[in-house]
């Protein structure tokens, strides 16, 4: 995306050349993934004037339909087609040292031997403001989630087992020819009080169903929860439900330009009051060309950035969690705008109670 | 698996404590799924008496569920839990190199003082020789991808595009309560020169159709390639399909205890003749609890076992691909014993034809 703003940055930081490199096919690097819009194996090279996208021949198809940059085959190696390309000899050399590993960086400087520092930053703060083709995106993106969640809900009765309903929601990405931004969590009954359970092979079970899903569309991640109910709830059931949703509801309103995420999350944990103690996770996060990304509720060396700027993109999803017993979550995707919070997936958020039929 | 050999190389090397983090849901660290079975989000420290899983309290539920180790919710940060719970203060530390990155290992060493190690070559090569209760779940996962595989045969006269058949076959292992061990490849025909087509959502294309997929049972991989024709194949697209099956055949019979998997590479272009320049890949990967490992027909940094060991899971995955054109694959996955090679992966290889209805 910003390409063109990071140029100018490597070149005032006297940086003639930064790397960035998809590791296997599952392991992709964000930043990668932001400035080509390439999601398999390969690497990319970023001088003040130029960027080139190096990918093995058998990547070479792919690679030159969805990448925004030029492409080039490795026909040897990596590290040898991309100094035969660079041909100038870098002194400082940019990397994401959140991404590299000690002994890919050891290898590294044997091939390139210069100094080495740091972009990650850089990186992680160019892609936490998003400009508008961004933005379109993502909100294409919580559309067809929202879409997705809507064709869920209609034939919720079908389904007899939590990986029942994951595959659903994957097929559903699939059919569009998407892939997902996460592993679908489907978690019923007691199995809600996991945030992060995995659906399994089971009878669906009475009570609470916490449902978190998202999908990749051009390299961008979408991220929605909706709770429903299977049989009947109680009044106390349905209090609770409705706590979560108030305190949800309260929270994106306060998310405005310039707010502290991490303000929110104490926020949270403040309208929960007594209830506190069962929310156990952070309030939320940004998400982009990663799944987690900034800003986020709690500075830590990967997002750094807590502060809640114009145009980032970010859930908030607050949940309440008993060991054993059940669980509840509701999140939605929130683009943070002058004007205000935007909230970008528009699922309902009034209980859906599935009545279980024959019981 | 092999905790207690591990234990005893951590003790003769005087080394007080290892330490392996799954970061990010999706990035699971094979070590830390190979000594606990746990697949989601924490860290694991090994110490030369003890292993203890430490995991948010999110995470806790599902942790006790599937792990093999004794686990910890960390209620604090997860460094100061681990400090906490390991007492002791090693001068010695084990990390896998090819796994921590650069600003992370800067925090391990604030929080952790000591000398560091790395410890991924042991590791890789406890992983690459398989013992029993490994060899009996990738038995398992292949037999359960045969088994889906099947399923797919049988109706893919009804699927309309590639991300449908993709879906199915997701679908299917969730079904049966599994993920799987990377996004599935549907790939036809023209799509079949791309080794890792991502599958789309237009009309199936007549001709080859190239399907690679695999599970993750029990935090195993199995990995199997079938390529099908869709349509009414030309005498020569026959032809050039049992060549790799045959070229496919003879490999397999060549993988025996000793032999070096460059070799069997080279062998593979041997056999290809003229053909080899279509060939644009390596001759396949070791398997297990991650979906490449050792042994490798490659020497590299994170894959330095390229023998066949006795015990060692292999895929032998040779192919032909023509640019624009179309693309031929045929993989399965082969047991290394003394007795021989073994597949693992049962599925039929004569070409399958399917004949599209009303053309």
């Amino acid at each position: 995306m910003r390409l063109k703003e990071f140029q100018k940055q490597l070149a005032k930081k006297r940086m003639g050349l930064a790397l960035f490199f998809n590791f296997d096919g599952d392991n992709l690097d964000p930043n990668l993934v932001y400035f080509s819009s390439y999601t398999g194996f390969g690497a990319l090279a970023i001088t003040p004037k130029k960027a080139m996208l190096f990918v093995p021949v058998a990547e070479y198809e792919r690679a030159k339909r969805t990448s925004k940059v030029p492409v080039v085959a490795a026909e040897k190696r990596m590290f040898l087609t991309i100094k035969n390309k660079i041909r100038s000899k870098p002194k400082l050399i940019g990397i994401d040292k959140n991404r590299v590993t000690l002994n890919f960086y050891k290898a590294l400087r044997k091939e390139f031997p210069a100094r080495y520092s740091d972009i990650s930053s850089e990186c992680l703060r160019l892609r936490t403001v998003k400009i508008e083709e961004e933005i379109r995106i993502i909100k294409k993106a919580c559309t067809i989630t929202d879409e997705i969640i809507h064709n869920m809900f209609w034939r919720f009765k079908q389904f007899k087992t939590e990986s029942e309903v994951a595959a659903f929601l994957v097929n559903e990405a699939g059919r569009r020819g998407l892939g997902v931004s996460f592993k679908p969590i489907v978690a019923s009954g007691k199995n809600a009080c996991e945030a992060h359970h995995e659906a399994d092979s089971k009878k669906l079970r009475k009570g609470f169903c916490v449902v978190d899903f998202g999908v990749r569309y051009k390299g961008y991640c979408s991220d929605i929860t909706r709770t429903i109910y299977l049989g009947k709830p109680t009044q106390k059931e349905i209090e609770m439900y409705y706590t979560v949703l108030n305190v949800q509801t309260k929270l994106i309103a306060k998310c405005q330009v310039g707010k502290s995420f991490i303000e929110i999350d104490k926020k949270a944990h403040e309208l929960f009051g007594k209830k506190s103690a069962h929310f156990t996770h952070l309030i939320g996060h940004g998400i982009g060309t990663e799944i987690h990304e900034n800003p986020n509720p709690k500075q830590t060396p990967r997002r750094p950035v807590t502060e809640l700027l114009e145009n980032s993109v970010i859930t908030i999803e607050p949940g309440l969690y008993y060991p054993g017993k059940s669980g509840i979550r509701i999140e939605d995707d929130v683009l943070v705008t002058a004007q205000g919070p935007k909230v970008l997936t528009k699922t309902g958020k009034n209980l859906l109670i599935v009545s279980r039929s024959g019981k």
